[in-house]
């Protein structure tokens, strides 16, 4: 991670931390702990815990060996962790680092609200601005936001891998296959044009007709669910809404068909609807078949999970998706600890400058 | 133009602008002559003027025959047209169709101003939004900036012109030539694609280190000014600025160097710079040859101006994009003839259902 | 021209055909006179006429000023091309150059045959081995089975400048039309490829199952002539093989449907078939529209002649490829006056270290 | 495998091997197992063993279940292989399936030789072709000499999977890597395409000029072995022949540079000489590191193993590469059977009439 090597480098030096207490709300596995030790290395006191049920202990070791204070233990209940975050709130960090905001609406009504906090999630952000609008007394800035995980990681690191992951769970080949991408933003246009890159026969079917024009123009075929449902082989949702294909619609795919979420909400196929009226059999790792009422066998990876993240050995965000958000994070903590004042109170995105920079760093790095 | 068909249909059955004046400044040509043919069908009473310079005669004695009242003469000067300027919002017209925001601007101060207008260029909007914010006391609707424009005209249209009309004018090919193109906007983009697609090596010089990012993540080796300037054998701006090649770059640029400008504003290339040092020879219909101080020679294209129009039976803008920016303006002065009161005051782009309505159609047409 | 160059300077130091007859016919116009140059420049005594029909005169001029002698008049019938064919042969030339093989067959009874010759055409070479194998008393080396010549003319000067000349000729945009390409040669494979860059739907026609299945791995769609009928919008034939497209396909073509051939046969169109039930009205210059018994227009480009070059203002060969062609003569004709001795009699592909030199240069000057 | 299905069931009809005899070497795993069945379906009696190291015992039991006399037994050393192949030998089979020729040769001095053989691999047929011209007294149809399977194994299902394999194998991004790739052969073609594809700045490195002018017409850069070593990151072998990166060109690369064969031959990379100096460590499955006497580190996959198959977790050959494999080994030796007399004796090609037949109905699956 090069770019997160440089901010290691830098804080070294410069150690923005200092005397400060982070409290971390965070995914503790080997990748993490990365930066995790490059705050350490900035001087910050952490106190932290995990995500529930992504947890790898043998990190929380390395971390605490390395200086971190770690409370979660291992198979906790809801109760112990809401428990755990109330204990974080309550030791009023100066900083807080957030995945999904529970930790950041619990110092709301501190004694000691924190100078400023990171949320790395969309859906943390959207809690924020939906539910809490103007109770948010100290700046949020919302990582997902950026530009740049657009760039990296939606159109090109799912995109990819999306196809690559469809590829090798069901070692079909895409030639000439009838593949329909749901949704033509930055992920959509990812998968549809590495799809086709395969040889795929492309369709996109998008709600917006503005995107769907230039879905058009990309050299796209565009279609409605329906038509789509019913000339599809492989079909593959990235809207991040809610049942984009319903239970009906797989009524109408034919035999064979191949169902792929990719989307970050989970319910973007029908799962619920189709178990209710096709069953579910393990037929290899990632891969369940349901046999529907009309006789016909649809395919699903992943029971609909992202299936470019939740297929057996999946290769998971890239090194430089990782690379870029983790720096995200450590560029907006050190603004925070250093200028929190310079900022508005409430969610809003990482600044142009922080984004600048990474852009910048990055551009450096992928040309030598 | 099907979609400016469909308009004149509806046109015909509807007669929205019955018994209304509108007051026109546009290109009159024979394509032009479609849209006004249009707006007569759905009742309107035009008084119209052409932009100086573009104006085709026996398109005005059409346009007469068919009902228009042009005003404009031949060989006018530029006091003649401010005069027609001056008759056109003297006759206190309902509507308003502008190309520059001058007739807009004249109409400011008459006892009646417009319902509302319609302007075709981003410099007139820029024009009301800078110089005259708060001043218009009318809506007015900003065609260019409708994001249709960007995918159809932008990205495809000129990206695509661009390339065809470099290989034609010059008879080279560019396979594994080094291509520079300036911007990595809706134009750069579709330039840097089309270019690839052509077997050409490119580099995107870009300032923004975000869309540097992107072209970089798309593939496209990118550089700065200076590095791009020594090893290109082709460039191309199209970034909306002015001198982004200024003549020192020049001097650096390998013998045989083509430059091309396909931005709107024609001083991307420092073309009376080259001039002062370089002379100029015609060597061949829109191309220029200019032997430098150095020694070395390098060719421009149509003198800078934007190749994709300007070169010698350049293709100009596409049928696509004209339809659309024809029916884009006659969508939204029918909603200004029927609905003003439901938009605000001053520059807004097209609004929302009008893209949607056009693109959905557009898509329809595009898939028979 | 600059691999031709190289070979001037070469054969101004080197005089390979001091003293040497050469007898020729050769389109004469400005690009050829190149090669006429160079040949002069290495010695040559040139004696030469055109193909018929193709003559510009000021090159004849410019030619016999630098020392050629052109024995063709102006507007000559069939008899005195004949005449001049004969005056040729009986100047009992050292090497000949022909297009056709005409001028070849008759040096075969000449008292003194010529060391060698080169035939350009592949028809010219079809007429030598099916008509007078074994009467060929010398080495005939055929320039158009240079497999230099696949890559660089076939399938890239004549792919892109296809797809080039239909967008630019119609002024269509070809993002998600329909496209039946026929054939999937080394012309079809272009034509296909440079067709999908636009954003068209490809699809191939191609009776070797083979190459069928070769075009769909890369991704094309395949039909027969009959299914690709009903629903194509633009047909183009790259076959080598007459009535690829016979008048009753054409009678299951939708309205509006384009026809266009860059097959060398100007009969894989069924053009005479249409004109007897369809008539004919030129709409455009190289544009001719044919109203159906059924009621439905289709539109032929060129009259059905190898649009690429046919139609107003063609770009026509690129001078790459014909800088290829004319080296592949200068370097066949230097080893027939050097060595012809070394190779074998009878007509025969160029010689593979001429294909390997010229490769090698055309690689340098690109790489540059 | 839905060709090899189609097979089966006429097969099943028409028992083309009643009563024969049939000596197999090949694969024994689970995939070839099915052409196994296929075979015992028609008809056949089988005496079979397998490749040394490649036997996978709960298949040989499978199949001992479905009627074939598989002879191998595990860890069987080399002098029981040969007395195997020699016992295979000795029961004078009517028809030899062979992977490498060393049971046809075997066949040669037998008293009643085989009516026909299909021989799998290049090597084994160059072995034929080489040493024993004129000693095979039967034909022997050599399978991988098809077209078919350069078009849909080396163009394609090497292609893509060498680059899959590499991003996951090394999970690193490809986008803007300078990579490598020895050899423009259909292998080569297929994986500088696919590695464009992937955003790489592809380089070719290809001894025969015309090879080399095709990759650059096709828009790749191209270059020598020591200009490619000096700036290459990625460096793929797919040429066929020995040593093509001898360890004097590895001195020249820069600090971590990944190595990787595709090619059949594992000494294309000059691994001997790299550990002879450099060391091997393993940092990760299928990855070694390389500390070179300069201080830099190399990384190379699998050993110089193809990759593609080599790596941990290898899709190896596509479910389609390995259908068209099994349905040219069913359809040649049904020929044998019923018509061996129509074949010349010695190695051959797989009849046109059989690679057109699975072509067709090939591309009838894809499209349906």
């Amino acid at each position: 991670m090069p770019l997160l090597a440089e901010m290691r480098s830098r804080f070294e030096q410069s150690r923005p931390f200092d005397g400060m207490n982070m409290g971390f709300r965070i995914h503790l596995e080997p990748k993490t702990a990365v930066l995790v030790e490059t705050l350490l290395a900035g001087g910050a006191n952490i106190l932290a815990i995990g995500n529930q049920g992504t947890t790898q202990f043998d990190t929380v070791e390395f971390l605490r060996d390395a200086g971190a204070d770690i409370i979660e233990q291992p198979d906790e209940s809801k109760t112990d962790i809401a428990a755990n975050l109330d204990t974080i709130a309550a030791s009023e960090p100066h900083i807080v680092l957030d995945n999904g905001a529970e930790l950041i609406i619990r110092c709301f009504d501190n004694g000691a609200p924190p100078v400023g906090a990171t949320e790395e999630t969309t859906s943390g952000a959207f809690l924020l601005r939906e539910k809490y609008q103007g109770q948010v007394g100290f700046p949020v800035i919302v990582i997902n936001d950026s530009p740049l995980k657009a760039i990296v990681e939606n159109k090109h690191a799912v995109g990819e891998s999306t196809i690559d992951e469809i590829v090798r769970t069901t070692n079909i080949t895409l030639h000439r296959k009838r593949v329909v991408v749901f949704g033509y933003g930055w992920c959509g246009r990812g998968i549809a044009m590495y799809g086709r890159d395969r040889g795929a026969d492309i369709t996109v079917v998008e709600i917006d007709p503005i995107k769907a024009l230039e879905a058009a123009w990309d050299g796209f075929n565009t279609a409605t669910l329906e038509e789509a449902a019913g000339f599809g082989e492989v079909f593959i949702t990235a809207t991040g809404r809610p049942n984009v294909v319903p239970y009906e619609a797989m009524e109408l795919m034919a035999d064979g068909a191949i169902l792929v979420n990719v989307g970050h909400v989970d319910t973007e196929l029908d799962i619920p609807g189709l178990h209710r009226h096709a069953g579910r059999t393990v037929i290899k790792t990632s891969v369940t078949q349901h046999t529907m009422p009309s006789g016909r066998t649809l395919f699903v990876l992943a029971d609909g999970q992202m299936a470019n993240l939740a297929v057996e050995g999946g290769r998971g965000n890239s090194i430089e998706s990782m690379d870029l958000g983790f720096t995200l994070q450590a560029l907006s903590l050190e603004l925070l600890a250093q200028d929190a004042a310079s900022l508005d109170n409430g969610p809003q995105p990482v600044p142009t400058a922080i984004n600048e920079w990474i852009a910048t760093t990055m551009l450096r790095i992928m040309q030598t």
